[in-house]
């Protein structure tokens, strides 16, 4: 299980000491000089080259006099320039693709959603649709006198580690698909190499930035559609297992013995809570599941039932909701976060399906811990990946922004 | 989910690079200053005088003459110092009281277990019995020139994180005990505070300084014996979760509605495949299962009827094997390990139970992996955990040596 808070290997002090300062710059700014020697042992002769190199590179600034602690004297300030370097976020989904630039301040500065059915479209297709708005998005970026530093891409399926080899995205019908390769060929070069991770670690991430933030603590983030997925957040960081497979809580199985699964096993929660499996037992049929391009398409003739209190809606929504429950239990058991956070498609259903999943949850974590974590959903909209994914970029720009230094 | 990966909030710049020399000259020894200053960045006057720190509090020393990479001249090579600082592991379980010392090169240089029937003795006389073993084994090291830096203490059931207090030791029938506030009262006074764990944690750690090692590379150890545990270790650090429950493996639900739980669920996998619910399956009596005071006694009795083909233990450690198997299959959806370990009762019964175990582990990890994990079996004896509980104690000092190094 590969945990991304990995001791940096930096290969020389002047790496590592950037690296030091920029974060205490982040963890404190606006802050002196004086100040960053004090907190990082540096002299200050040390401090204002490092601060010196960070800022030729655009990923610091001074911001004009701060009152230094008790000494009270005036100094000058230094924090982290929103305003040169930025991440690029990229998606694509089922029902639509989203880029988006967040700058170092991890303010939004573009955010372009595009609805678009990418079911049994041809990869290449859908990844020229993508690197367009890539394009797009950079040239955006750059009106704004920002510079992108690096982009990350999430992909809606299982990938394996390092190239971003999408191995199965059953949701669009791709398998085994060189996704990580066709973007490399069609996105621009840029200082940091493209790296890609799948929509649920991504979008969880989306939920730390732009959601509830650090209230959540260590959190599961339920996601997904017709597959269901989770992102596990540890310390600010995607818990992503040995091969990148963690978070798989669509295969849980909830029902020993019941529908078989894709996956080869039988019960998975998947075949019970998810979209599809909902749609069925509400009695809505797939055809409508599958016609609409609408980023909540399938779900509307949904929730309209469940509005109007449709008894066969509301049991299957329910039902799925008590399995989602039993899920998070074992994930409760397992991995003991502080909080669950229901995105996806469960945040829409979060109405009639949340008493279900909490019950079951309170019952199945049971006495282990002295009560059920807290269960939250999500107001992200649906680029919540693009967002988590763009985060990941200004992340590592900040753990290490030796590679934007040029070096003296 | 806390995941001891945390950046180390170093106080000043000696501290950290105390930390930065010490683990180089752990990766690389024996190495030379001139190697030392290369891998760091340091200059050699620095490492010569960090090295100098670390040589006076006894953590490294100088090791005779190293060849110095590709300009052959024979310089003196560092190494980390085995023979003065050491780790006391300490642990109590159901069946026995243990101890045992490491040397900062791990080697065990004192273990005693006493074997002991500890189920509804009052705390306060159990942890007599563990402090009276800490000070023979602290007095042991002591002969051999060690001076023994901190404790760590294993302890059977579930801990509030911090102070070591044992909320809930089913197996030892103890509810709520100051465990730590005890021990702290009993041990000596050492350079670093004692801390606390549960058995699975630390017997898992324990599998990856005394058995596999780092071939293991992120797993789940599989432990308990009345209860069932799972240590979780990624990137040889423990994963406890939010409050230090990760791994309640014992309740993950493999019968829905199956038999009721002490945890208020039902069906949990300690009602299938503890060692309570073998017993019974093979039609053992319970009180059989608790007159031993020998650490493997209570199956002894199962395990000579495995080996004379009783058709009924069989069809009990079947079974048990079979839903450990689900509930692995389980983790390994949501963890990614790259090998799980059988532990515990486990290791004793892997020779009946594997092949049901692996068989449910293959049909439920299904298809979201390539194939399920690597399955291996424990061959640590019982004090596991005591082995573990000290290699945290030099883990400790080598990820922070400055509070063993007396300030200049």
């Amino acid at each position: 299980m590969r945990h991304e808070v990995e001791p940096l290997r930096h290969g020389t002090m002047r790496e590592r000491n950037l690296a030091v300062v920029l974060g205490e710059i982040a963890r404190r700014q606006p802050v002196s000089r004086a100040r960053l020697a004090e907190a990082t042992g540096f002299t200050k002769t040390t401090v204002s080259s490092l601060v010196a190199s960070l800022a030729g590179a655009g990923l610091v600034r001074e911001d004009g006099p701060v009152r230094d602690g008790e000494r009270g004297r005036p100094a000058t300030a230094v924090s982290v320039n929103g305003d040169r370097v930025a991440g690029l976020g990229l998606e694509i989904n089922v029902d639509y693709l989203a880029a988006c630039v967040l700058d170092l301040g991890r303010r939004i500065r573009h955010r372009h959603i595009v609805a678009a059915d990418n079911r049994d479209r041809a990869p290449e297709r859908v990844i020229a649709g993508l690197t367009g708005l890539a394009a797009r998005a950079i040239s955006a970026a750059g009106e704004q006198g920002l510079s992108v530093a690096g982009a990350v891409v999430a992909l809606p399926g299982t990938l394996d580690q390092g190239g971003g080899r999408l191995r199965s995205a059953p949701n669009l019908g791709w398998d085994d698909v060189p996704a990580g390769e066709l973007l490399d060929a069609g996105l621009p070069a840029l200082p940091l190499a493209a790296d890609y991770d799948n929509e649920a670690n991504l979008a969880a991430l989306g939920e730390l930035w732009f959601g509830d933030g650090p209230a959540l603590g260590s959190y599961v983030h339920v996601s997904g559609e017709i597959g269901i997925g989770a992102g596990i957040v540890v310390d600010g960081r995607v818990f992503r297992g040995a091969h990148g497979f963690a978070g798989e809580l669509g295969h849980v199985v909830v029902e020993p013995g019941g529908p078989p699964c894709a996956c080869g096993g039988r019960g998975c929660l998947e075949q019970v809570a998810g979209q599809e499996a909902i749609l069925r037992g509400a009695g809505i049929a797939a055809v409508t599941a599958t016609s609409s391009a609408s980023p909540d398409g399938p779900l509307s003739a949904l929730v309209a039932r469940l509005e109007r209190g449709d008894e066969r809606a509301l049991t299957a929504v329910r039902r799925a909701g008590e399995a989602l429950g039993q899920a998070l239990a074992t994930a409760v058991n397992l991995l003991d976060p502080d909080t669950i956070v229901l995105g996806g498609i469960f945040s829409g259903l979060a109405p009639w399906a949340r008493p279900a999943t909490e019950a079951a949850l309170a019952d199945g974590a049971g006495l282990v811990r002295r009560s059920p974590p807290r269960l939250t959903v999500s107001r992200l909209g649906g680029d919540a990946a693009a967002l988590g994914a763009a985060s990941l970029v200004v992340e590592r720009v900040l753990d290490d922004p030796s590679r934007l230094v040029t070096r003296c």
